[in-house]
Parts: C-alpha cells; structure tokens; sequence
C-alpha cells in the first residue's frame, strides 16, 4: 500500500450478521463522511463464507480509502453467547485485515460513542441518528439506512472529535 | 495457489494467548503427523498484533504444507467472558485466512475430539497425550510440547478417523 491518509479514519461497528463501515475525515472543524454501507452476510453460508465477505470488503474499502487509523466498538456479551461468538470472529477479522495493512486500532466502548455523539451515555438509535446527521452532511440513500451503518458513522465522529481534543 | 493436498488436514486448537498447530496427512490406514507447534503471542502486544502474528504464522503453514481442509475446535464458554471474546477473534482469523485459500472448514467439540481419540468423553490432557503418542509418531523435542500442540494433533487425528469412516 502506497500511502495511508492519517485524516481518515475507518470506523467498524463489528457484526456476524451485519457489519456497519464507515469512512470518515477530518477538515479544519469539521468531520466529513466519505462514504458508508452496511455489509450483511447470508445466514445460509458458511462461517468461512461469511468472514471472507466481511474481510474481503473491507480489504477493498481499505485499498480505495487509504485511512491510517480504524476505530472499532468493543464487544460486551449480552444474553445470546451464541451470536457473541459471531461477533467476536468478526471482530477479529476486522482488526486483523487492518493491521495487516499497518493501521493504528482504536477501540471505543458504545456508551463512549454515545455520550461523544449526543451527550447522553444511555441514547437511543433515534437520538443517535439524529445528531449523526446534524454532524455530518448525510448522503440521501433509496433504501433505509440501518443502524449498523449510523452507529459506525457515530463511532467515526467520536474518534476525530477525541482525537481532536487531545 | 497451485494445488491443495485433500489428503492433507490443517488442525488448529485457537487460543488467544497460544494456539496449537498441526499438519496430519493420511497414509492407508495411518495418521502421519507432518508438522506441530504452538505459536505464542506476546501479551505485551497489541490486540491487532497479536491477531497479525496468529494469521501470517497460519498463513505460512498452508502455504508450505498445502492442506485441503481446515479442522478446528469449537467454542464454549468457560467463567472467564473476557478470555472466550480473544480466543473468538484469533478463532475468526484462523477461519478466514484458511478460507482466503479455499479450505473447508471443519469443526469439533473438546468431547468429540476426546471420544475419538480415547474413546472417553471426559479425558483428561495426560490421557489425551498417551493415546495420541500411540497413534501417531511425535518427534522429539528437546522443550516440552504445550497442551495446545497436543491438542491440535488429537483434533487431525479426530478428522482423520472421521473422514475415514464416512
């Protein structure tokens, strides 16, 4: 890889079934998305059918963007250990594609995320949503745009504006 | 890669901190032990260096050896959440690198593996290492072979003999 851009950062939300990505910069005050998408693996594959899609788009995000940092959410277990399991192999095929290419990993937990984006460390997806789009210029998408694809929006926001502050 | 061995099975017992590693191959009615180590990760490190170590080492391996197929221990919680969400990462790694060059993927419970190989279900490790000494060839080595080796080369054994009777 020729050059990485320490501007950009490219923030995951980890998921087995869904994976929220997001690419974001920093110019002047103002965090800048350049692009995200919410990849979904089929439950029908295999576990090595799905952790190729997820580490390959990524590495293809990668290749285009040339960020120098990724940002992830930590994992904490809920009460489905099962889809845990999922998550973390996930997780690790995120970290792992992005130091391959010599990326710094970041981690932030989701109440960090939360009170960085809205203030309020127990937000819900709506009131994330909405300050996610009041600190970024949203692109108009056809089809909804899921969850998984705004909370790594808001991850984003809160690694530059951490970074920023420091 | 110009071809794969399907006679060929890549064992691996995942951990986070070490991961067994062995390389059987079927010879008639015999299991040949072709390679086994533990790599060890440095707790010093980051979290994506040590994900870096555990699949470029992987990595290398197949790349040598030329395996088909991948068999792999499943994954069950233990008291200690904190551990399992390391061993998951380093697990979707091992996965995803095998995938990257087309192996199947095949996994086994710690009991099935125990069954397989001395036909009880709650075997201890030293019982473990006596039967996989008499069924398969294991080199000497001047330090002693780590639990996680031994366990990798019972897994290929596990494959093996189940591939076998199919």
């Amino acid at each position: 890889m020729p050059f990485k851009n320490k501007n950009v950062i490219l923030a995951v939300d980890p998921g087995f079934d869904r994976v929220g990505i997001a690419v974001l910069a920093q110019q002047k005050n103002t965090s800048i998305l350049l692009f995200s998408e919410c990849v979904r693996t089929n439950p029908k594959d295999t576990r090595g059918q799905r952790l190729l899609l997820i580490g390959s788009r990524l590495r293809k995000i990668i290749k285009k963007w040339r960020p120098g940092n990724l940002a992830i959410e930590t994992l904490f277990f809920n009460t489905n250990i099962t889809s845990a399991i999922g998550v973390a192999e996930a997780r690790g095929v995120i970290i792992y594609e992005a130091s391959l290419v010599g990326l710094t990993v970041h981690e932030y937990s989701p109440q960090s995320i939360k009170i960085a984006v809205t203030g309020y460390g127990k937000a819900d997806k709506t009131q994330i949503e909405t300050m996610v789009k009041k600190l970024v210029n949203l692109p108009q998408k056809t089809v909804k745009r899921l969850d998984d694809e705004v909370d790594a929006i808001a991850l984003g926001i809160t690694h530059l504006a951490t970074k920023k502050s420091i």
